[in-house]
């Protein structure tokens, strides 16, 4: 490795230094605490890795409150116990049966890459993306069932959006597959939301499942 | 689901609508600018879901800078194109072959449980993490080859931080076996940084591939 | 020209060549992709040609981040489409309709020499200024309306730094006047920002309208 | 203004307090001596406003180092002192004559959007940038001269290339009929010198009047 790892750019350090003359130093007490006593966060939160999408500022989160765990398109796979490595099953068991979070909270949101690359997957247009070799394909493969019902619309921009809607259901209704969320639930320790950013007006809307739809928040 | 997912608590409520009056208020623009022509982050970060590692704030980030994944340990799997869904595998692929990335950054992180349960889980003290339906100890299988490097050691605390630095070194010499980063990294259009990062002290320490050890940024 | 134009001198090819062996080899990645799909800053900023004034530096910039426009006094002259070359309004009509820049950002600053040859010239203690062959003069005229609403103060110090505050208010004036910045901010993708810097100490102010002043960031 | 001039967003605040706490508290001493005694700057650099060209961080330059006008394509136009604002001639006629700057460094660049733009327009590609209206267009004219010395070239990849660089030559040639840059060449107190810079690369040339053409410093 040695000519391919490289020292972080300069602007990076600097800004680092930056943060820590000041964010870390006014917040050193709290630091030191969480480093000495671990952390105790009251949630988790999933959400998409894209770049537009900063869910600690959106809350004003403090360090120590969101137990993150970011993926493509915010995707929960089922339950599969099967011996392999599941990344996000993996964060999902640690925040609920090690950490105790009391909220579990999914977040989709507009403009998802990930989304319409599951679009276009399903409707036939990638076929790249089918190939067992693309690990984006067989990662969306987890959203097919919310696929199937959009797959009617004829709107593509709605279609979209209600597939990026889609994928929080989904995510939903597979973490309720996972028996230690499902008697966290039971035992009133943990409870679900589900929620989906609109980038460009900066919106935030609420799974509502008696009305099966979203609203705003 | 109706009684099992719940509305978002009223303070993350309000903690929101504070941040889209000021924050997504001054920064309006460009959220417009973000959602039409889409994301081009400079950089990936694969850091922990911990709640204590925030790398946008240490960063300085804007919005739409960092690709950010995060799961248990900072861990990148082995290149493995089986078929399976691959979480991680896929937000890499994505951000190296979609995105194209300029820097890809794994970030590791003092007290991280997930380290800790690794050590232990491979010192035979932890039977619970071996079994087969163990997603965390599944998971945490991908660092064994880094504990066997760390498992002479006697010093406890040492151990422990010595597991999370290789945490962040056997992450990078898996990065380097996808077909994809290598042939980016050989064109010279991506590179590869390690960091560690000291949540009591608010230290960070770089990678350096020559001493095959960390130094402070 | 054989005569006149030196090869650069050797300090400065020294300082160049440790520059490309450290800061753009950790960054080249950066740069190729930079190069090769354009840039992309989120903001412009307009601020005083000074060597004391260096807003990449305060501002922690990555290479692409800020389009930088520098003049003398930071000035943007009424608009005035009369088919000369104007230098500051191209640069603007090109950040705005070219670039589309989500910020456009006025830093004026303390110690302007720019700003106290307009008071002497204004106050009629500089006539040499007051010549139309006075590049300097002509280009400070943009700042004369400014003067108008200082030119009763009495205190010196007071009165420039006053008008150096007026550098930023008349230019942000008259960047509303461009046509297509008045668009853009109808259509929320640009907004304005005002600041003044204190080069002696490092303080940073911003231009508050409702308040008609400037206030500590 | 009331409603169209708001708050610097809360990415570049927290920026520049890093930068303020670090940067400037080391360097305060500098800081404070550049506010009481004024700048002396030994060079003026004329470089592109293009965010990709930081010429600060490529010389390695302290605060009070360069004294920078920064313009689209880093051009200079004739000598015309007809009384309108000429903002380029007023930066170059204060460092030569007030700061008296030791050298003028004019910086051209590859990938330039400026020089790509007069290359359209001149042939003929570009009908809106011919408007009277156009700032672009009417800036740009500046260079026609240097598209003269070009426009039989038939590889549009080199013929920018050339353009680029002629843009450099044109202005080193309008700097010498400035009656003050004439004086102070002659008086052997002042220096010109012209560069170019790969992005890409991260390569620079400099002008070498006696060959005619650019080689690497």
């Amino acid at each position: 490795m040695e000519r391919l790892v490289k020292p972080l750019p300069a602007y990076l350090v600097g800004r680092y230094q930056g943060w820590k003359a000041t964010s870390y130093e006014e917040n050193k007490s709290w630091y030191r605490r969480l480093a000495d006593e671990g952390q105790r966060p009251p949630m988790m939160v999933i959400a998409c890795c894209d770049s537009r999408v900063n869910v600690n500022e959106m809350f004003g989160a403090q360090t120590g409150d969101i137990f993150l765990h970011r993926n493509i398109a915010n995707l929960v796979p089922p339950y599969e116990p099967d011996g392999d490595p599941h990344g996000t099953s993996a964060a999902i068991e640690y925040a609920v049966t090690v950490l105790k979070v009391a909220h579990l909270i999914v977040v989709g949101h507009s403009n998802c890459g990930g989304v319409a690359g599951c679009l276009d997957m399903c409707a036939g247009k990638m076929p790249e993306l089918e190939e067992k070799s693309s690990f984006i394909g067989r990662w969306l493969d987890i959203l097919r069932p919310g696929y199937e019902r959009v797959k009617d619309m004829t709107d593509p921009d709605e279609q979209k959006r209600a597939l990026e809607r889609e994928a929080v259901v989904e995510s939903l209704s597979n973490l309720i597959g996972f028996p230690f969320v499902q008697s966290a639930i039971e035992a009133e320790e943990l409870s679900l939301h589900g929620l989906w950013f609109d980038i460009r007006e900066g919106a935030l809307e609420g799974y509502n499942p008696q009305a099966k739809g979203f609203e705003p928040v």
